[in-house]
C-alpha cells in the first residue's frame, strides 16, 4: 500500500488513506472507459440532475465572488492583479462588472518553494498523487455552477456550454489525464526480483529492482481565453499526477476559472499534508509578457499551451530545456459530397456554426462544396441553393429570440468583432449572410452579434488565402471547389499548411469516404463523417475521442494518450544483488 | 486481422502472413517481458551454445566484405563514402583494413522517395509492422557473428563484447523497443461504439469510431562510435514499428554495423512487399556534417541521438520540427562507503574498469571515497590501503595475457589515447596506477592500453572540475572526500550539473542505503548498490532495466519505456453515426 511507508499526520495518514478509498472505484471505472473509448462520466452534465437549489447557490457563490479579492496564501506576492478593469485585463463579455483581484507573485521566491514541494508528493506514488486529484475534481464538481458562470463570464460562453465545457466536460478532461497518468506510472512493478544464470554450470546471478516514478520539475500551464479549464485542466492534471509541482499562469481574459481550480487545489493539499505550493497561480499585469519569461527559465520543465500559434512556435524554439505540449488551433474544414439526409445536414451544420460564435478550436471555418452542386435525398441541389439553404436554416436557428444568445454566446475580445464588421463589409468575399448584433434578454451590454457567410471561389488565388487565415469570431465561408477531388486536394493542402482540429465531410459515396480517409490519414487529421442529428463536429467526448492528432500544425499533442502524459515522470530504478556474496568471485 | 485488408502480392499476402505466424509468439513473449521485467531473451549471449561451425562462417563472411562496396540500391546515389582509410573515417582500433565503401546519397532526392514509402507501411497496422521488423532481427540474428566482428573492428570491442552489444544484446533492445511500440500502439481499440443519451428522454447518440495509428514522418537515426548497434536499434525499431521510415546516419568511424543493418532491413522489406525506401543509410563523407544538415530539414520528424553532448544540445535547439532523443553521457560515479565483501567489492570494481578500457556510457569515472577510510568485512580500511587494494586487483586481473586484451578492447579514435598521456604525466592528479600498452597476441597494431588511476582531493576546486569532466578512455580518479555524506552531496553536484547514466555505491548501512536512494530520485539517476559478484555497474539487462533516466543532463530519454515510443506515432480517428438519421432534427 503506497499509504503505509510514510508516518501519521503526513501524507499516508488517515486523510490520504480516506481520499484513496473514497476515489479508488472511480479511478478504475477511468481506467476502464480510456481503454474501451465508451461513454462514461462520473460528473453529469445533465444541469436538470443538480436541481434547481443547486443552480441558484451556486449563482449566489459566483456573484459574492465578484469585487473581491481571491486569496490563495502564495509565498512571494509582490502585488496585485486586478480589480481595475484595464486594457487587456478580465472583463465579462456580457458586461457585467467582475472586479476580482488576484495576487502577483514573484517567480524568484515562487520557483524554488515549488521544486521544494515536490519531494513529498513523489515519495506519495502514482495511487495516492491520483486520489488527491480526484479530491480536488471533486471539490470543483461541487461548485459546477460557480465554475459554469466564472467560464460564462470570462470566455462568453452561453451558460449551458459554461455548464459543461466550463465544468462537467473539463472535469471529465482532467479525470481522464489522471487516469491515463496512474496508467502510465504503474507499467513497471514497483519491485521485482531478476534471475539470469550466465552459462549452464555458473551460479545465477540474482537481482532486486526497484523503479520509482519521479518528476520532471516545475509543469507551467500557459491557459487560454476561451477554455480556461477544459483546455487546462489535462496538462495541469497530468503534470500533477506525475509528481510535478504545477504553475498555472492563466490568460489575462480569463483568470478566474484558473484561479478557482488553484485555490480549490491548494486546499485539498492543505487538507492531505502536502505542499502547498504544488500548485500555484501566476497572474500576470497587463503587457508583462510572464509566459515567456516564465516558460523559458531552467526550472520549468513541462509546458502546456492551448492558445496563439506564435507563441506555441516560440516555446518550442525558446524553451528547450521544457517538454513543450502546445494546441494553438488550425483552419477546419467541411466538404460537402453528398447526403442521405439533407434536412438533418443543414441543421446540424447550422447549429454547429452558430454554436459559440465559431470560437471553439473545433468550429469549422470552410465549407468546401462543388460548384456543380450536390447530390441528396431530396434530389440534386446546386451550389447556390445548398448555401440558400444553409443560410435560411440558419436563420430558423437564431429566430428564438431565448435561444440564439444561448446558442451564440458572447464574443470573446475586440478580434472577432473587427473580423465580423471586415466580413460584412464585402471586403472578404459575396455576403450570402450578414452578421447583425444579438439582443440578450439580461445582459443589455453582451457582445452577441450573428454568424457571417460569405461565398469564396476556390480557383480565385486571393479567396484560397483568405479561407487559408484563421478568421476568430463566427466568420464563415461557403467555397466553390471544382470537384470533390478537388475539393479532397483543397483539404490536403490546407491541413499541411495551417493544420487542423478536425475535418467535417458529408457523403453516400464509399469511394469518396475511403479517399477522404485516406487523406485524413496522410495529413494527420480527425475526421467527422456525416452528421445530421445530435451530434456536431465541434464536440469532443472525453473518455472516447482525441482532440487535436498532434500531427499536424494545429497541435503537437492530443488530448489525451500516451504520449501526453508519458514523459511528464522518469523513471529512477534501484538494483542490487538479491545474495551480494553469492556469485563465484574473481 | 491486419493482414486481410490488402490485396494478394502487396502487404497482406502470403510473404506477410507467413511472417506474423512466425513471430507472434516472440512478441507476445516480449510483451510479458517489459511487464514483469524478469529475465527472459530470445537471443542467446552464450557464444558456446552456437557452435563453432557457425562462428567460422561468420568471421569468414565479415572477412569477405572487407575490401569490398556495400551495396544497398538506394536512389539518390551521388557518391561513394571510403573505401580509402582516410582522416575521420571507418578504420579497425584493430589495425586491419577495413576498406569497406557506402553509397553517399542525395537527401533531396533520397527523402521525398523516404515519405512515399510510408503510405502502405501505415496501413499495414502495428501487428504486421512488428512481425516485419521481428523478421528483421532475426535475419540480423542468423548473422550475430558477423555483426560481432564488425562491432570489434569498428567500435574495437573485445570479440565477446563485440558479440553481446555488436550482436545478441542490441538485438534485444531493438525486440524490446517493438514490444513497447506495438503495446502503445494498441491502446486504443480500433474501432468502437460509443451511445450516449443526452437526457433521460432523448434519442441516444450512436457513433463508430476508428483510431488508425499514424507515422510521424521520416526518423533520423544518427549513430554512435562505439555501440552502433546497441545505442542504435532501440529508436530504429520503435520508429519503424510506429510507422516511420527510418534514415541512418552512422558515426564516421562506425558505419558497417549500421549499413549491414539497413541491408538486412530493405531485404526483409523487398520480401514483404514494402517499399525498400522505409530505412535508408546516409553515409557521410569526412568533414561533411550531414548530421545537422539532416537533422534540421522539415522532413524529418524523429531524431535519435547517442553520441557527443554539444550536437545533442544542439539538436534540441535546432531541431524544434522533431521530437529528439537524445543519449549523450555524462559522468558516472561509485561512493565507497562500506562492505561486507570486501574481495567481492574489489574485484568486481577491477572488472568494471577494465572493461572496454571504460569507454561503455555506463563506465564510472570518479570512485568517491572517505578520506578516514571505510569499514569492511575484513576490518576497517584506509582510504590509501583501498587505492592500493583497487591498483593490486587491477594488475591481477590484467596479469592474464590473454585475458587483458579481451577485457581492455581496444581504444577508439585519437581522444582516449591523448587523455591517457596526459593522465600518466601527473597533471591531472597523482597517478597511482599507470597506463601502459597491452599486447594483442593476434593484431599487433591494436590500440590497447591498460587503465590510468588518479588520486584526487574533493576539497580542492581544480580536482572537482577534473572529476566533472568526462574524461574519454580508461582515465579513473579515487577521490577523497570528507565523509560519506560529503560523498552524497558531491554526487548530487555532479548528476545535476554533468549528468549521469548510474551511479554506484557501496555500503552495509541502512541510513546510507536510505539517503543515496533518496539523492537518487532527486537528481533523478538510477543507482547500483553493493555490486560484488558476476553483475556490473556498465551492465544493462534489457526487457529488465532502463538505461538512462531521462531526468538529468546524460539523457532526455530512456531504453526503454512508454516515452520513448509514445510520441512516434500520432493517431487519427474517423467517427460517423451509426443511424445518421436517427436523432431529432432540429
Amino acid at each position: 500500500m503506497p499509504s503505509s511507508s510514510v508516518s501519521s499526520g503526513e501524507p499516508g495518514s488517515r486523510q490520504v488513506d480516506d481520499v484513496v478509498e473514497r476515489h479508488r472505484g472511480t479511478l478504475d471505472r477511468a481506467l476502464t472507459a480510456i481503454q474501451t473509448r465508451e461513454y462514461w462520466s462520473p460528473y453529469s452534465d445533465d444541469v436538470a440532475t443538480y436541481g434547481k437549489a443547486a443552480h441558484a447557490a451556486g449563482a449566489a457563490a459566483f456573484h459574492a465572488m465578484l469585487g473581491q479579492p481571491l486569496e490563495l496564501h502564495q509565498p512571494g506576492v509582490d502585488g496585485v492583479v486586478g480589480p481595475a478593469p484595464v486594457d487587456g485585463g478580465e472583463r465579462s463579455p456580457y458586461g457585467i462588472t467582475l472586479r476580482v483581484s488576484y495576487p502577483h507573485v514573484d517567480p524568484l521566491v515562487l520557483l524554488p518553494e515549488m521544486g521544494a514541494a515536490m519531494s513529498t508528493w513523489r515519495t506519495a506514488g502514482p495511487l495516492v498523487r491520483a486520489a488527491v486529484c480526484l479530491e480536488i475534481l471533486t471539490r470543483i464538481h461541487a461548485r459546477s455552477f460557480e465554475f459554469a458562470y466564472a467560464a460564462m463570464h470570462t470566455s462568453g460562453h452561453g451558460f449551458l456550454m459554461g455548464f459543461h465545457a466550463g465544468a462537467a466536460h473539463a472535469l471529465d478532461r482532467g479525470l481522464e489525464a489522471v487516469a491515463y497518468a496512474y496508467a502510465e506510472q504503474t507499467r513497471l512493478p514497483a519491485r521485482v526480483t531478476w534471475t539470469k544464470r550466465p552459462g549452464p554450470t555458473a551460479e545465477p546471478v540474482v537481482m532486486t529492482k526497484s523503479f520509482q516514478t519521479v518528476p520532471r520539475g516545475v509543469s507551467l500551464l500557459l491557459g487560454c481565453a476561451t477554455f480556461a479549464t477544459w483546455n487546462g485542466y489535462p496538462g495541469l492534471f497530468a503534470s500533477l499526477a506525475t509528481g510535478n509541482a504545477v504553475l498555472v499562469k492563466p490568460h489575462q481574459w480569463s483568470v478566474l476559472p484558473l484561479a478557482m481550480t488553484v485555490q480549490i487545489a491548494r486546499e485539498v493539499l492543505r487538507e492531505t499534508g502536502f505542499s502547498l505550493n504544488l500548485v500555484c497561480l501566476a497572474a500576470e499585469l497587463p503587457g508583462e509578457g510572464l509566459g515567456k519569461v516564465l516558460a523559458a527559465r531552467a526550472e520549468i520543465r513541462i509546458v502546456d499551451h492551448a492558445g496563439s500559434g506564435p507563441l506555441g512556435q516560440w516555446l518550442l524554439a525558446n524553451a528547450p530545456q521544457a517538454r513543450v505540449y502546445t494546441f494553438t488551433g488550425g483552419v477546419n474544414s467541411v466538404l460537402v459530397d453528398s447526403t442521405d439526409d439533407y434536412r438533418g445536414m443543414l441543421a446540424n451544420l447550422a447549429l454547429t456554426l452558430c454554436l459559440y460564435s465559431g470560437q471553439l478550436p473545433t468550429s469549422p471555418q470552410n465549407l468546401l462544396i462543388p460548384r456543380r452542386g450536390i447530390d441528396t435525398d431530396e434530389g440534386p441541389k446546386g451550389f447556390d441553393r445548398v448555401t440558400g439553404d444553409l443560410v435560411a436554416a440558419i436563420r430558423t436557428l437564431l429566430a428564438d429570440a431565448e435561444q440564439a444568445p444561448a446558442l451564440l454566446g458572447a464574443i470573446i475580445g475586440p478580434g472577432g468583432r473587427a473580423c465580423l464588421r471586415h466580413a460584412n463589409s464585402g471586403a472578404l468575399g459575396k455576403v450570402l449572410l450578414a452578421s447583425h448584433p444579438v439582443a440578450h434578454p439580461e445582459f443589455v451590454d453582451a457582445q452577441i452579434h450573428s454568424p457571417v457567410l460569405l461565398e469564396l471561389d476556390a480557383n480565385n488565388p486571393a479567396a484560397r488565402e483568405t479561407m487559408a487565415t484563421d478568421h476568430s469570431g463566427p466568420c464563415y465561408f461557403a467555397v466553390a471547389v471544382d470537384s470533390t477531388e478537388v475539393g479532397i486536394a483543397v483539404l490536403r493542402d490546407l491541413v499541411r499548411r495551417k493544420g487542423a482540429m478536425v475535418l467535417g465531410a458529408y457523403t453516400t459515396a464509399p469511394e469518396v469516404e475511403r479517399e477522404l480517409v485516406n487523406a485524413c490519414a496522410d495529413v494527420g487529421v480527425s475526421l467527422a463523417l456525416n452528421l445530421t442529428g445530435d451530434w456536431f463536429l465541434t464536440q469532443s467526448a472525453v473518455y472516447s475521442d482525441l482532440h487535436g492528432t498532434g500531427a499536424n500544425p494545429a497541435s503537437n499533442a492530443s488530448f489525451c494518450d500516451g504520449a501526453f502524459v508519458a514523459d511528464r515522470f522518469r523513471t529512477v530504478q534501484v538494483s542490487k544483488p538479491l545474495h551480494p556474496g553469492l556469485a563465484q568471485k574473481l
